[in-house]
């Protein structure tokens, strides 16, 4: 897989993210055996096509740089390459684009994007930490707190309930000072941005059948604890960042009573209520009310302006760095109705008024990219592009963890099928492509996810740890689901809400992986912003690079025992002789007598080496 | 290519376009061999995805028929098929979209999209039939005509100026009631609908430079000639659409002189004028200012109710039939502004008020897929899904005509590649997959246009009758640039709007071909709303079938000398020993002794058989 390649880092994109009015130069890397003697980037100026002819900038260890300039006269820019090689029956061309080289024409889906804004730098494929909070830590004042009347409480170590009504009821009783006083493990951890799964008082374990989002649930500690956390974590340089429901309350919030209660009050307004007293609500869950954002007194009171509920966390003395928001994809649609991108918009413009460098990454479970082209959030939290082909790949293919059914996406299948690598990176290419360059650094990059089965339950054995390595080396913010360094297991995202096991024994303990791969993410910035490009996807075994101009980070991957010969060429040079700076499993790369590389694995493995950049002399 | 199909054409989904509250039932067509024991229809609800499952109704001629049901929710459905068969290594899964089949999941851009609005019947696969005018006929009202200042006036057989300033002056003064005194020319093609490119006064001989929309250009005869000629397609079965600039008029129109002798006119605001003077224009070119849809006089005047210039011609006593909108992709668009969604469903609502069966189609030059989704234009006037690619699969791959370039759709490329046939298939499916059926099918397929090079000169010799065949039996509205029946040639679209030679020799008779296939395409309901299948396409050689419940036709291509072997159970019982119903050029088809069917032609050649129906029993 020698391969023309682009995408919007440095090494790409020298200058970084553009202003309007600037032209943007772009650079495209091309195999110097593939004799390509023209190249232009087309780009669209107003949904016309224009191509700016590139000029060869000069050769590099194989690989010939051209680089366009074009003109940035919107803030979302879309362009590819069209590249001409001479052949005796005449020239052929090849497209590049985000979702790869074709050598026929692609849809404007595909087309790389750069924008002129942009998520925060400290976020920039920064590490984040999930915590459920019901589920994390219990200070001692949570053991004294009387238990609300929806709740079955449960003791620590008792299993979850993974299915059923009891599911949602189960309380645990964690809390937010159980977070803050155990901040010295994230700390340990690396970790760079702490992301809290509700805090709003609720009727379940999961909070997102919000009562109000004016306060924090006093079974978390209230206000005050949540200020207590947010001054601990920026003590310790980590970032916060909440969880808002955007798309529904539940049906005991404030509102939504007082919507039942009175048929003039403005609340009426909030919700899809009919005459008869039902209501629209979510997946038809009568709990959770849906939100009619027709409303202009619901987008006064939740999104709009300094005193919505959307800027009043963002400020003193809550000084939350961002919000993480519920089923993004839903927010504002029903049937034919559709405020998606306008209530997204609000949002974005209230966040960043209340605090211009706050952090908005939505949840969208399935092809979200059009809602993410750069005037709504900063990134997303999806599956399609990362974690499903991810686990397709590392999966046994049974389907089965013991003799339970792993939940794969919500598909009606019985569990990851499993697929070759190829397969992954093609997904990966399909669903990734159409978010910009920036997107991606600000979307969450998970194995695992509070709504998931855990990878180590839905991945063949030492699959987890595979796993772990390709999300901390991969674009965008590498998300750990707190219990993951443990190893914790779940077929499902119920399942998988087991409470940290802090007095007993674990079924595996990561947390000297994860701190490797934490250190090392903070430590190399190619990691964080540079290049990804793929070098190699076939059957069990796959590698890529992350490049900037003066550091190239190469990352091989098996799924299991496997040989493969990569071709000579591929690989970058300085991996010889260098050892891996992290490794998990048995893995080992060596020299053949064709030039190319010999892969060899004995069982799930990964490694990663640390190697001198392209230095590109132009 | 024995593979998966479903389309939105009655036999895909059996009883018609739905209404909101509908559940529709999707059905898929699939290979018995390929074993597929499960089948579900994954729709989004509210931009989430369902799985629904789909139950076997039986098998037929080696298919599988699996149906499923889905809740039409909104004005547009989106769904996609997930097939699983069973293998010894765990199941393997397939994902079937307007993309076609795929073993990796696509992204929504490709799912199967269903409308519940769509275009009028009349025009549903119609026949159109392309008139410049300046070029069509003069009649001998026209003779004795002025000739305006701006004009270089040419005598009927003087060649083109393709090139340069004097291209957009040349003169020869064709006019309306010319057209009308043809009308037998157009009647004898089997042509259903006329479409007339601009007709409103202007600087130069194409008319996009508009000095009014309120008025039929005097050197056309003016709004009397307009009100003649609908008259008369009328009474022939004939419908007519005009052609209307919503990106920009000319600089001589009398809303920009208007704006420019006033900076207190209303006009001010329909322009993007600068206190210095300068403005916004099409491609920079300043005889033609851009329109600034943010003006709500602009709204009025133009798009907005009855006295609209969008209605204006709609009603009595012009009665229009419809509108194909210039430069639709730009419209509203500049650098991060975008009306264009806004400004496309103002016209749909007003032209639909006016005449509710209007047609309106919209130029979209490139991928135009995201701007067609069932609530603005009816079917779009674009190139990348059927004309570049048929070009480049038609060839010669020298991009040269008698030594001159031939222009390639604005692309810096010298000319048309050549390409195999399943680069064709690729582009096509790529480059319509995102349009809803309905649109399709109201869609202009077209193998030159007045903005293009002729088929004629960018196809190798025999080419163009080729394309006219696949035109004629593909989906959405042949259209025939006025000419194309008489073989003329021409390097652009200037070169190519040669007067038609009505009274002298003509490069070659093709009216015997285009006659054959406009009354096949007027007998043949399975041409106009039929299932597009692909049987084959590899190098030099495609097949298709259009299909209804009691109707297939066999459509089968070679572009030059070539021999294919389609494997057994391919192409459709019925052919053998039946006569094409329709050729060109040298192809036979014969049953090979492995039961599969031999492709043999001498040259370019295409044939259409009309066979029996699939006649499903369910």
């Amino acid at each position: 897989m020698i391969e023309p390649h682009h995408d919007g880092s440095p090494l790409c994109v020298p200058g970084g993210r553009p202003r309007l009015g600037d032209e943007a130069r772009v650079r495209l890397r091309v195999p110097v055996r593939d004799g390509v003697v023209r190249v232009w980037a087309r780009h669209l100026e107003d949904a016309e096509p224009r191509y700016a002819p590139a000029r060869l900038l000069g050769e590099a260890g194989g690989a010939a740089w051209w680089e366009a300039r074009i003109p940035v006269r919107s803030p979302l820019t879309l362009y590819r390459f069209l590249l001409e090689s001479a052949h005796d029956a005449g020239p052929r061309h090849t497209w590049v684009s985000a979702a790869g080289a074709s050598r026929t024409d692609v849809p404007d889906a595909s087309d790389f994007r750069l924008t002129t804004a942009g998520g925060p730098a400290w976020a920039t494929g920064a590490t984040m930490y999930q915590v459920f909070p019901d589920r994390f830590a219990r200070s001692a004042a949570a053991e004294a707190r009387p238990v609300p009347e929806w709740a079955l409480p449960a003791a620590w170590d008792e299993p979850v309930v993974p299915h059923g009504p009891e599911a949602a009821r189960q309380f645990y009783g964690g809390d937010l000072d159980g977070i803050r006083e155990r901040i010295g493990h994230l700390v340990d951890l690396g970790v760079k941005v702490l992301y809290l799964t509700p805090f709003f008082p609720a009727g379940s374990n999961h909070r997102y059948d919000a009562q109000s989002f004016r306060r924090v649930d006093p079974l978390l500690g209230g206000d005050a604890a949540l200020i207590r956390l947010t001054e601990a974590c920026h003590a310790h340089g980590i970032r916060v960042i909440g969880d808002l429901t955007t798309n529904h309350s539940g049906d005991t919030h404030e509102w939504f009573r007082a919507a039942l209660a009175d048929p003039h009050a403005d609340e009426r307004g909030y919700y899809y209520l009919r005459a008869d007293g039902s209501y629209e609500s979510w997946w038809g869950v009568p709990s959770l009310p849906k939100l009619d954002w027709a409303s202009a007194e619901l987008r006064r009171e939740f999104v709009e302006g300094p005193h919505s509920v959307v800027a009043h966390w963002l400020r003193p003395p809550f000084n939350l760095d961002g919000w993480r928001i519920d089923v993004g994809n839903m927010t504002g649609r029903l049937g034919g109705t559709d405020w998606n991108h306008e209530v997204a918009s609000l949002v974005r413009r209230t966040a960043l008024e209340a605090r211009p460098d706050a952090l908005l990454v939505a949840e969208s479970t399935a092809d979200g990219a059009r809602d993410f082209q750069g005037d709504t959030y900063h990134g997303a939290m999806s599956y399609p592009g990362f974690t499903r082909p991810l686990w397709a790949w590392l999966a046994s293919g049974s389907g089965l963890a013991g003799g339970r059914r792993v939940n794969f996406f919500g598909t009606p299948l019985d569990g990851p099928p499993r697929v070759p690598a190829e397969d992954l990176l093609a997904e990966h290419r399909a669903f990734s492509a159409a978010y910009p360059w920036d997107v991606r650094l600000h979307s969450l990059t998970a194995i695992d996810t509070h709504d998931t089965a855990r990878a180590a339950t839905a991945m063949v054995p030492g699959g987890q740890e595979v796993a772990a390595v390709l999300a901390f080396t991969f674009t965008g913010m590498p998300l750990v689901f707190a219990g993951d360094e443990f190893g914790l297991e779940g077929v499902n995202g119920e399942d998988a809400r087991t409470p940290l096991p802090w007095d007993r024994a674990v079924p595996r303990d990561l947390r000297p992986l994860y701190r490797g791969l934490g250190a090392q993410r903070n430590a190399e910035e190619a990691l964080r912003t540079g290049s990804l490009r793929w070098l190699w996807a076939e059957g069990d075994s796959l590698a890529y690079v992350r490049e900037l101009p003066d550091r190239t980070v190469l990352v091989v991957a098996a799924r299991g025992a496997c040989a493969a010969s990569l071709p000579a060429g591929l690989v970058p040079e300085g991996w010889e002789g260098a050892a891996p700076a992290l490794a998990v499993g048995p893995l080992t790369l060596r020299r053949a007598h064709d030039g190319g590389t010999h892969l060899g694995a004995e069982g799930p493995a990964a490694a990663v080496w640390l190697l001198p950049g392209p230095a590109l002399p132009f």
